[in-house]
């Protein structure tokens, strides 16, 4: 069907994303996998091409177009290359929206040009071992001493940990008993600051470009000056950014679920089994046929989610519901190409092996499908 | 989220339809079931109001408008009383187009005043006994003899068979035997034409209050002057309204979807069980959540498509897709509802009853899932 | 793959029974639907051939023999003719075993005989309106007189309630606050006792050969000699047989999905589409094999728990997982076989709508697939 | 419910296996997953215990107790410690059979005892790029030249191909083009023959203990005193053996599901989500509840046909049916048990991510579910 979410400048955008990932991406991605981060340079490339940088202001070394689509033509770009972008995307749609929305002018100059320049790359610590995605447990905390935060604490799970320059921690600076949900504070820490340590990158079975780390923080003495925000605000600023958090998570489902298709399409076209061309098979035909459709179907959720959110009108509850959706029709979706490829699509060589192992995180990251129905349920009065 | 389908023309056609349904349709639903049709006054009724004519020609009785939306409109009002019109939506959505594309002004001044008045009932018949919906397989035939085709043969599962004055019967013209497809030819046969015998009405598993018949045709003399656009041609016809019938269920099975959603939320909301209301159990929150992000992207779909159908641009893979996404969530979906019902869901005096079996032709009806499926594949070259 | 279940004496008993449905039960079984119960008379020629009085003793005319399996074989050769004994099969697995268990010598006099014979019908009344199956919400009372109980309250959903000679009442013989469970007794109210009412018989979407109605109860004075067992202990004989209840209908829900196949098969080898009969398409090879696969994997479990129910060794949470399973199995296999039949499978005329619409309240009675998951987790410490 | 599958040697054998795994496989498995291979070290160890050589004839090395219920007994031991023993179990129930069936008493003084002692390990060389498991296709040739064949071809997906010092080879002994299955014959290539080289170690999702490779022959001179059994029957050996090497996949199927079902109970005990243990969720009790009872169905599907295969009873359609049904709940299994880790489950550091990537080929290897639905269709006459 028609999609009605881009104009010409998304598509002129289109043309040099896919230009770049394929000359710039796709042919080393395979040695990224095996070093388990994408390259520093990448982030430059990018960066001097504009394309880190669209929603930062002019005035900061940005384009000062603030829009999301930027972002979805990104992802679906990546995953056409059959490749993902996923820190670029974590940089750009979740953690750059606390920066355009809570720095002071101060700290747009001294940050901004660097991001946009793909010099300064990001990360956000919120989730700690045990406490999973529970801001009430957040137990790092940050002592005010002057113009300083002393902040103690671990996290986990943290997205670009490894190679971030500046990280945004959440930190609890009050600890009313009565209200663990308040005294949180976001504080960006920077490379280099004494008693910051990375831990371990952590293994994953999948998404394996994209470097996760344990990161800890003894002591460590972070300037007011790199507060975001307000003291004590950070759980409503964190929820804020909670839709557009989803949304890139089901707007990269569905790209990689379409992608999925069209490699499988190819494949069991030029594949034979027992003399016949694997496309022949009436089963194969109707897996994708069924596939084919339920992508349609979450593409058309997605548009209109995405303009929505462009327009400020997605609510969080649509915004899970397109998460939840998305990511399992994702789920469906890559376990019966896989099927299809045989043996083949256990092996790495082939995508739909990463393909596989990339998408089972989407049910889970950004809020679980149980986090989900529970937000949607509330919205329906249960 | 937000629908971009509707102006306010359609809200205020909505809002009669609701007003109508309500006080027309709904307290004498449950005598419609059991006689197994709806009542000819209906049709009047709704005739009056000017909601069977918004189609037809000004100059014909009718209101000039012809967009399916006002078609959606009516479905989705007749959901959300917990209703179907489903003879009205044959007559609008499947048969009205005919008489719409291939008439000539002779038989609009015939028909189309009493077609817009609720007085001409239609229906068409194309099914024969064995052959499904292979059209290939026609065996009626109509012989012509100087002004007059003779009809013999005969149709099974017309809708509003028993109840149409019209019915435009699909027969075979013409017999070589190297083109099947060719040769068949549309002609409305008259009720009280002589030879034109109503066979049995069909007893079925749901949609009580749509009549389904056996017809048959005994040397019917049919009036050339009834064939509805040229001889040998109705091939071509039949194909170029398909998206439109496989709109109008898809449009169907989410509006009634979306009512057993409503239904069953309000049910457990009430039902206690164990002392606790159901809706308080986290499996109950947790199916209808699941349900509802379902429905939320089916909608997306279906309001795509109609805009891309209102606009002649849909195609019929992509209505393929629609129905078969559409109709498979509504099966899933009345039965998760059923089930939040315990045993009250399985005795028809609970509307999700009859939600669940109306619901399982869904996937038949207007082409099986099987169909879709072949027909997507096809346009995705496999 | 091979049965182990039976010997040589079910088997002979398989033989008369597969005789009797087929001469007795067939013919007339679409009018016993419309009628909406058995006859008494199929019930006197079963009585007559001994089929249910198997368990009776022998000195109160049955054949002392206590043996599940034989209901076992009674409801797999209805399921293979494509009919239901479903009346037949509460009595004998579900009420019979209160009377077997909790009656006295002169109790057994009294009705046992007559049982034998087909000549006393008999139901068991536990749900009642908005309780649902939750026995400590159970309102009806019994408030000892004398050598009497005087019974008030009301029941619903009560299978075979409109023929049902004898009625076992579960009422409340005490009230005390703290200890709902307990309180509850036993009684057998018989037809024409004053007082003792029957209500509506319910319109179901299924099971139409199955009576369940509604009943009432008005001051009945129900002698002591009719309480089967103690008083107060009714909470631990209605847990006790829960197992048997679950299982005869796991077992039934594995022989109708088998026919269900049997007669799907048969179909699409003889029916046509698009000139090539249905059975030679992939997708309706690919669909039979799985469920044939569903089928053996739900018959290995029933044939193991059978064996284990027949030793006295089924526990309540293997029961549960039974049903919970086997019903599953059902509900998919019948929604899959009646599509592989296209518009005719919404027909009331072939069997398979009713197989499907019989199916569905598998899930629900005896305790819902909720329910059941309930135990089951209790059973593995969660 | 009760297994009734095992007597006490058996069990005695459990208990040897048990603690074998516990002390020689859990300690360094991690290092044998990132080394891509068990040690030979562990076959050694293995084969002084006896676990080797149980079907072994007694003169030959071995126990002398060929009962495929001991190889069951393994499987389900490492499953429970959370591991596996694939390439053992290969060698076991796949290859083992052959040497039992074919050897003649000379290949048998050769081979048996290095066979028993864990000195000499095996492969089969069956499938070649581009034919996947279609023997019809196979184009490695065997051209008898004197006492020997000279083979020529190329072998890939080989378990076990990297570390087998005996190779059994499938290869082409006439091209009678008429029939493309006669012409096949067995021949055992040995390490270090020249011609024979070993290809790359294929890099898969999952199962990382077991080696695959891909295997080359250049003019490998085999003695004809090497071939198993006739010229030209291995078409029907390979036959033969089916049923054994798909219920061994079932059989670990479910094994592994049990284990990951009991791994995840365990943690959702001891895991907190907002303040609560993840146990105490109902959406966790009803999906480890359902999980069990499709578990508890696939270990009746087990466990009858083990003792079907024991018997020599099992039929093909029947083991297809098993691993059809085994392998799909096992999947169904392992995705739902990692939802419950939440992203915990994604990092390999927990065995449940081990469990899902292993779990994915079982639906492709020793037959697709696609095959089998061919094979199951095929028994039930279509």
């Amino acid at each position: 069907m028609r999609r009605e979410v881009f104009d010409e400048d998304h598509e002129a955008f289109r043309k040099l994303a896919r230009d770049f990932i394929e000359k710039h991406v796709v042919p080393g991605y395979p040695e990224w996998e095996k070093a388990g981060r994408m390259p520093r340079e990448t982030f430059r490339q990018l960066g001097s091409l504009g394309m880190l940088g669209m929603a930062i202001p002019e005035a900061h070394g940005g384009a000062g177009v603030p829009d999301f689509r930027y972002n979805v033509v990104l992802q679906e770009e990546a995953a056409r290359a059959l490749v993902t972008l996923s820190t670029v995307r974590t940089q750009l749609d979740v953690i750059l929206p606390y920066f355009l929305e809570y720095t002071n002018e101060e700290q747009r100059s001294r940050w901004f040009p660097g991001m946009a320049a793909g010099e300064l790359l990001t990360a956000i610590a919120m989730t700690e071992p045990g406490t999973g995605s529970d801001l009430a447990g957040i137990r790092t905390t940050a002592r005010r001493e002057g113009d300083e935060y002393v902040v103690n604490g671990a996290k986990t799970f943290i997205t670009g940990g490894i190679l971030a320059d500046l990280v945004i921690v959440v930190a609890r600076t009050s600890t009313d008993p009565d209200n663990r949900r308040a005294g949180l504070t976001l504080l960006v820490v920077e490379d280099g600051m004494p008693g910051f340590v990375r831990g371990r990158q952590l293994d994953k079975m999948g998404c394996k470009v994209q470097d996760t780390a344990e990161l800890s923080f003894q002591d460590v003495r972070v300037p007011v000056a790199n507060r975001l925000g307000e003291e004590g605000d950070a759980f409503r600023y964190l929820g804020r950014n909670l839709p557009q958090e989803r949304m890139t998570v089901a707007v990269g489902s569905v790209a990689q679920a379409r992608a999925a298709v069209a490699t499988t399409i190819d494949y069991v076209k030029e594949r034979k089994a027992f003399g016949t061309p694997v496309a022949s098979f009436q089963n194969t035909k109707f897996e994708l046929a069924a596939m084919s459709a339920e992508i349609e179907a979450a593409q058309s959720m997605i548009d209109r989610a995405v303009l929505d959110l462009v327009d400020g009108e997605l609510s969080g509850a649509d915004a899970a519901r397109v998460k939840l959706f998305c990511t399992e029709v994702q789920g469906r979706v890559v376990d019966r190409c896989l099927q299809l490829f045989g043996g083949y699509g256990y092996m790495t060589e082939y995508p739909i092996a990463r393909l596989y192992t990339d998408a089972r995180v989407a049910r889970i990251y950004a809020g679980t499908s149980e986090v989900m129905k529970v937000i949607i349920a509330k919205s329906l009065g249960l």
